[in-house]
């Protein structure tokens, strides 16, 4: 008997009043006590993003949510400028590229966050740049980038929107859309809002509405115009994932409850507690600055194999972590502590971890980064 | 936000598995599929309680079973023996009395297991006594008492029954009805059955159906006989606990495909992680011999308020665990390892009361018991 933990980087765990309410019976989309649900959860989609904007529900995982943002605003020949960064930045390139847009790639190291002066010279260079795109949290490394300068930057371009995959967080740290001036917000469901996948959200500023008006690129169920349209009647275009929509009815209930504030407090003392166990337990991190609150990615010491560790936590201790991607795979592992997480998640993490390396052969001290973690916990 | 562990020596967590097939929809307990059911989930406790015999199975929590077992076998004016090891043993001696019975208690200190002899003494000087009624684990001192030798004993007297509350001790660790020849066993769903409370379940010899014959007390809704009847044929006196059953079906595969005595194996591993991360961290334990595999009772420090420690494992940390009763209230804590449990649950008790301790202001070492129970269960 092995009890299962998920401490991947998504899907994460789902609440078990999110669970019950998704397992009540289905209710019609076109019926008025969806309308109900759907303007309640519109309303605290905005508290969350933190805009006065739309916020648009997509029935698709996180990525459909970053092509909408691409096919939604650019037209074929618009010039884009990507930031990769990991995994994730790189596929913005991908995207762009696939709708036909010039795409200039500002490279990072993986484990590194952009310098936002990069950003200010490309666009002084190039003010032809319809749009920038970034990650909020570098999924792949772990690794947060400076949103709030990068929208002051872009806020001095006119014709210039600033897109950003929240993906891994909205929901964990702080994002104010409207006050640094962010166009366009992407998060799907099982990240931080702790549902099961399949939903993604978008939020689009003015700004990026002037410039939708004029993009060329098809797009048909990925269609935001169509959508703000539907969604402002309290209806969508297409069917919506309606028990995802319930379920995050509660996750909001939920949110508002703990509040805001509280929610990115705990999230960043979960995120500490983590990075300084793991630390105490004689491990370095991959993130050389900035790293998320959403997840850790731990560099695997010299001479262990980050897979195995990835492949031991799972096998011996029930425990769903994720391993490294392209030239990081077997060099580091990843544990998150966003969404439905608290203390003991951390604290198994880190006691895990140590009970995986000891029994790979490593010298480690159990008990040395899980007293170190509970000391940071104890003081929230 | 703050998850909700249920750490108390029942109710016990419930598996998920097992929450699904109780929220099907209701059977009929008259009907073909029931008697499917029940049949299936009867020889399974057969199984479970290393019986060929009847076990028969109640809409009542344990103290039904407990009540069933002492009305149908002792009749007003007869003698029994009862030991006193605690709550529950006390509780033997007040449903003796109330049934009209002469009740001779073997008081042992709360902390101790009673010694065999001492009910081999009074067996000898008194043969006239019908039963001997105890605990297998005394839930409010986590001591377990020596069923195999009291089964011994007891087996050399053609006309005393012996009668054992397993409701800590069934399915935690190894309880051989027959072999050892128990003639009454007693549990309750809520506890290493991992089922919410409300089934309890009664195994009867040849031997005590013997006495039941003869004993004239009033039994009407516990009437064992009557139950036997109805559950050979797969059916029950009185409307069943259907969704319960429905989940102990669940359980009893489970506890099947992990194997008997793997399950023992692994209660065994996480209570010996319990008591030495609790003595590693400076703490001394309630049981001063034998202590139960099921639960581990924890002295609280000189200066420390038991009932302090309780409250702030739940308030501070989510933890339900139990406090002390009687003359024991404010002196220890409890915290269960039965059911479904595995080492997180371990780690977390351990690493949760270091925590607590040092909140109030005890001198502890973070994470030093919890590095004793890291290494216990990493040789698992």
């Amino acid at each position: 008997m092995i009890k299962r933990y998920l401490l991947a980087p998504g899907p994460t765990p789902v609440p078990p009043e999110v669970l019950l309410a998704m397992a009540r019976p289905m209710i019609h989309h076109r019926a008025p006590e969806f309308d109900k649900l759907f303007g309640e959860v519109r309303d605290g989609l905005k508290w969350l993003f933190q805009t006065n904007g739309d916020v648009l529900m997509l029935a698709a995982s996180g990525t459909g949510g970053m092509e909408a943002s691409v096919s939604n605003f650019l037209s074929p020949g618009d010039k884009a400028l990507t930031i990769n960064g990991g995994k994730f930045g790189e596929r913005w390139g991908k995207l762009c590229k696939t709708y036909g847009a010039q795409v200039t790639e500002l490279k990072v190291e993986w484990g590194r966050a952009i310098d936002p002066q990069l950003v200010a010279d490309s666009l002084k260079k190039d003010p032809g740049i319809k749009a920038v795109y970034v990650q909020a949290s570098e999924t792949s490394t772990g690794v947060a980038h400076d949103i709030k300068t990068l929208a002051q930057i872009v806020k001095g371009h006119p014709d210039t929107i600033l897109v950003v995959d929240a993906i891994t967080a909205l929901g964990v740290f702080d994002i104010k859309t409207d006050e640094w001036g962010i166009d366009v917000v992407v998060t799907g469901s099982q990240k931080a809002l702790m549902l099961p996948p399949g939903l993604a959200f978008v939020s689009v500023s003015e700004k990026a509405w002037r410039l939708a008006e004029k993009a060329k690129n098809a797009s048909f169920y990925f269609n935001l115009k169509k959508e703000r349209e539907n969604q402002q009647k309290s209806q969508t275009a297409y069917t919506p994932a309606v028990s995802l929509i319930i379920g995050l009815q509660e996750v909001l209930k939920m949110l508002k409850a703990e509040g805001l504030e509280q929610v990115f407090g705990r999230q960043a003392n979960l995120a500490m507690a983590m990075r300084e166990g793991m630390k105490a337990a004689g491990l370095a991190l991959l993130p050389k600055e900035s790293p998320s609150d959403a997840l850790t990615a731990v560099l695997a010491p010299e001479g262990v194999d980050g897979q195995a560790i990835y492949k031991n936590l799972r096998v011996q201790y029930g425990i769903t972590a994720a391993g490294g991607q392209d030239h990081l795979k077997g060099k580091i592992f990843r544990l998150s502590h966003m969404g439905y997480m608290d203390r003991f998640d951390v604290i198994m993490a880190v006691a895990a971890t140590e009970m995986v390396l000891k029994g790979l052969g490593h010298p480690v001290k159990l008990g040395s980064g899980v007293a170190k973690a509970q000391e940071i916990l104890m003081a929230k």
